[in-house]
């Protein structure tokens, strides 16, 4: 199951340190204008490099962008694309293939297809949502057009809580060879009224799927989330109000900018948590297949907090779901 | 958007004051011996009017079942059934019928619509949950046969994490004419290594899209979930372990029984955070549709917190997902 | 698999001798009004019964609609309904549970699940028909207020193409105790420019699953079909050609209303061919599950020529599939 | 939609002239050995050039896969593939950009989409398939372990239907600039019984489906398909006999191989009708994007008849199909 959306489809491809990723999505519609070097950019805020603590592979990661467009315009057909993995350090990870680290991948894989691409976690890897960045990419030249703005930012790393000390804290795990998770707020604003398929295409059950298939998230909130578990009925309310524009909004926004499972108009605002990186710079206890303990030491290129790169993916996740979301909005009425 | 699964799939129909709620699950395998007092039994768990605060509308909720059996055997067609809305007092919500309420679907349903049916909430109603708790009561069967259990309990109502004080603290609300919220903890105990379908397909993604559609739910986590953000990756590691039946497990679950996407063979463990029950006994601000305020007191019967009744309904999800995947996965290999 | 469609999915259940029959219509467009009696009237046409030498097996196929309508307009939400089955003679068949009548689906549904409601061919009878024509009946009611009309007739039965000798032909062959086969012809007329989805959906393609779903369906083509295989490019050209209104059209239609995948607004022209029932009145040679030949005397109620009733399944079908495809195409463009 | 399949699912993009053609296979079960070289073979077959009244593009088609093997075996997770275009005279095509050919899809695809690439047909063109005969190369590999075989022949062209006769005709009609169509047989050999879906997912509602979305195609029947129409029912039986193995099959194949929607394990015999190329090599009248008429001799190269090339085409697509549904029957049983 390498697709998501159902009239905007994203289908991936690709191993860690194979000859390329890539994708294919489909579904776009018709003469929306794409930015070549704006796509671009979006796709190296997620590279790796960029930030404090990250690995210091650096990959190129330019699209290649092979159908779908006409002289900067979408056809309406498919949109097929590309990124060559071009910095792989495969022999780095000749000791992982009869190894089983812990809290990655390599077991479950393994026991699952009977095979697996050891080097660099194969299409376990995180390098995988490369794709997922390229397509949301395209999706948000749709949704500017649309007055929908998706921005991302860092609440928590660790126990920080501090945007000022996010480094800082990232910085001391790394010089002990460990690792933080913590938790991302994204922000949809200008989604109009009326996003979400109930019962079972709610626009917080598609959110939801879109994130927890990212890589190390262990956790999703939409508004209030679990806060919502403490307050009283009256607490939580979002009382309706009459707007100048003479639109109905509301006053507060516990609920997110969803109710019923569809869009009210307000802001969506939902927090996703990241669990830290499972691979440390020190020696880690593996076992091999037969359940013998290994110890091993990583040799390849890993970042001590994933956060800063995940936020170009969680933005482009959420302008998958909510372009499909448009897109379907309009099959509503004859 | 009433679907839900890939091979295993239930459609759902039915609105809260129409003539039924029901459903189709369709792929189940052939073969499976469906006990229908057990059945009904589940589906009783439920009711309304089983735990303490819950509103007084009593349904029978007797399950018809229309096809897909044979003397008790299912047949490998689609399992067709209805529940009968045998106790609606459409009557009561008359006066809502030009309303919004906060914190309900009438609004954002209105709007995308252009029509809604609201007497009791109507297709946005938590009645709708009942086909899904049939369905999963039949998955349940398949599931046991297959030595995979589903339990689930409330770990928080509001404040309390004591469960001796649940009842207490749920009283005590409903006697302000107010509403709680609270979390559901839910463990899928016997499920073999290999289920999940990365990248988009991964378990914690499925299960989070089937428990983000329940009405009221605002989060979702696995494993250590939001704590994880808290953690170092020393502190969050799954240690393998060799057991004494030769199989290699984990010496702690902080994945909660996922990796990478794909169950390991441990116990998978969520939790789901629910709203305060949005409807309070007392008297509401609401505005009309053209948002100008009105004050409406509830006369229909709402529970103060969902949480006992939802239990089934979580539990449903889970079993629906689980199984669906079992049968997935069968697909692995040649 | 028992649902058909993209945005408007069908799903149905139903044994021939179980409870009932029905189904779920899901993305009917709301504010869609259905006459109820016009729709029962569309049911009524497949009925048992009401064409020459057709099987005495008379239900009512009375319609009951349990979700999705609100004082007679769609809501938007799914339409669930059923259609008891009230006469069912099932110990007719009870000799048949151990036997594999030819051209029958007895053998393979036995093979491939294990188990098989055998009393009148179970699911694999045409009576599962019924749950389409009234979703198409739905459709229909939609597609009328967008100017499409669909029609069938029969075209050929048997070796006759002459409509007035179809009768005759029919109460020949059955008087002998045989049956017949033949060829409807369906055309959507009104239908607009642009609908279909290439390259795996293009509407003859979505047409054709359609119709080769039904049973007995042998063959399908559309504008001249087989016949094109022996016209040079030259003789089957569809020349262009400015209408009076200033559109474009077609100054003659072997293309049958699709290039390139998508309606060109010309009338959609479809062919389907039935072959002849398999249930003769008199001894069939069967075997047993051993493979043991048996020799039975059927003693249901069978028609001698399905194709009287065939009309309205073909129909609904054009119906289901043409409705889809203009929600989807209005996804096309942002 | 450029998806098909359920479980395993092709994905293809592409304009003829634009970089690459290409696609994504998903679902391919890990561990088959894929032979690179009778892969490329498999492609070469479908080469323009190679059949008499042949297009002189000649296009390389040389497989660049790009995920999903390691070591030759597939890992299970998606086949990304990609086939440059290396031969394309774009501006032979630069006349016909406001200017619609009759039979072609220029004038539905610019009016749904509003835009198209009328190089060479963009997607529309037959280039298109070039990823769906990879793909179905690489399932055949799967079906081959599993003892099916899957064949095709031309069975007429135009009138034609002795085969040594064929590139006579061919010629004859490309002398005279004209264009002729035809009919494929294709044959599966080896099917196990319970192939297929009931009711919606029946084996020949899919590969109609399948086949009916290659370019050009405009009619589909399994078995005795049109024929069956004029045949009594007595005429028609597939007498059940036991074979010396002891398993069950029919004397006679009337059926085609398939039975109630489902594989009986006989050959699977379908035949598919293809309209003569619309290309033809003298003056064709055109309209242009007005309806004013417009004279054009086409420039570029086309086939006189794709038949031969299309071979590959209806056995890629006829393995998929069937590969997909042998994994979607291990789903059927607990």
């Amino acid at each position: 199951m390498n697709s998501i959306g159902k009239i905007l489809t994203l289908t991936t491809f690709g191993e860690s340190h194979g000859p390329a990723m890539g994708g294919v999505l489909d579904g776009m519609p018709a003469g929306v204008a794409i930015d070549l070097d704006e796509l671009q950019r979006f796709v190296d805020r997620r590279r790796t490099g960029q930030a404090v603590g990250a690995s210091s592979r650096n990959e190129q990661d330019r699209v290649e962008l092979l159908s779908g467009l006409l002289q900067g315009q979408t056809l309406g057909t498919p949109i097929g694309f590309i990124v060559r993995n071009s910095d792989a350090h495969s022999q780095d990870y000749d000791k992982l293939s009869d190894c089983y680290r812990p809290n990655h991948a390599d077991f479950t894989w393994q026991s699952k297809y009977g095979i697996r691409d050891h080097r660099g976690g194969g299409r376990a890897s995180a390098r995988e949502t490369v794709a997922r960045v390229v397509a949301g990419g395209i999706a948000m030249h749709a949704l500017n057009k649309l007055g929908v703005t998706i921005t991302s930012r860092i609440v928590q790393v660790g126990h920080v809580t501090d945007e000022d000390k996010f480094d800082g804290a990232i910085l001391e795990a790394a010089s002990e060879g460990d690792t933080l998770g913590g938790i991302i707020e994204c922000v949809a604003d200008g989604v109009p009224v009326g996003l979400g398929e109930p019962v079972f295409g709610k626009l917080q059950a598609q959110l939801a799927a879109a994130m927890m298939s990212i890589p190390s998230v262990h956790g999703f909130e939409y508004g209030d989330g679990f806060d919502m578990a403490t307050k009283r009925g009256s607490e939580a309310m979002d009382v309706f109000e009459k707007r100048e524009d003479g639109t109905i909004g509301t006053a507060t926004n516990h609920s997110g900018g969803i109710q019923g499972g569809i869009s009210n108009g307000e802001d969506i605002v939902m927090r996703i948590a990241f669990k830290p990186v499972p691979t440390l710079m020190r020696e880690m206890l593996c076992v091999d297949h037969d359940g013998n303990p290994v110890a091993v030491h990583p040799h390849g290129r890993h970042d001590a907090c994933v956060l800063p790169r995940a936020l170009s993916i969680v933005e482009a996740m959420a302008a998958l779901v909510i372009l499909d979301n448009y897109l379907i909005r309009k099959t509503n009425e004859l």
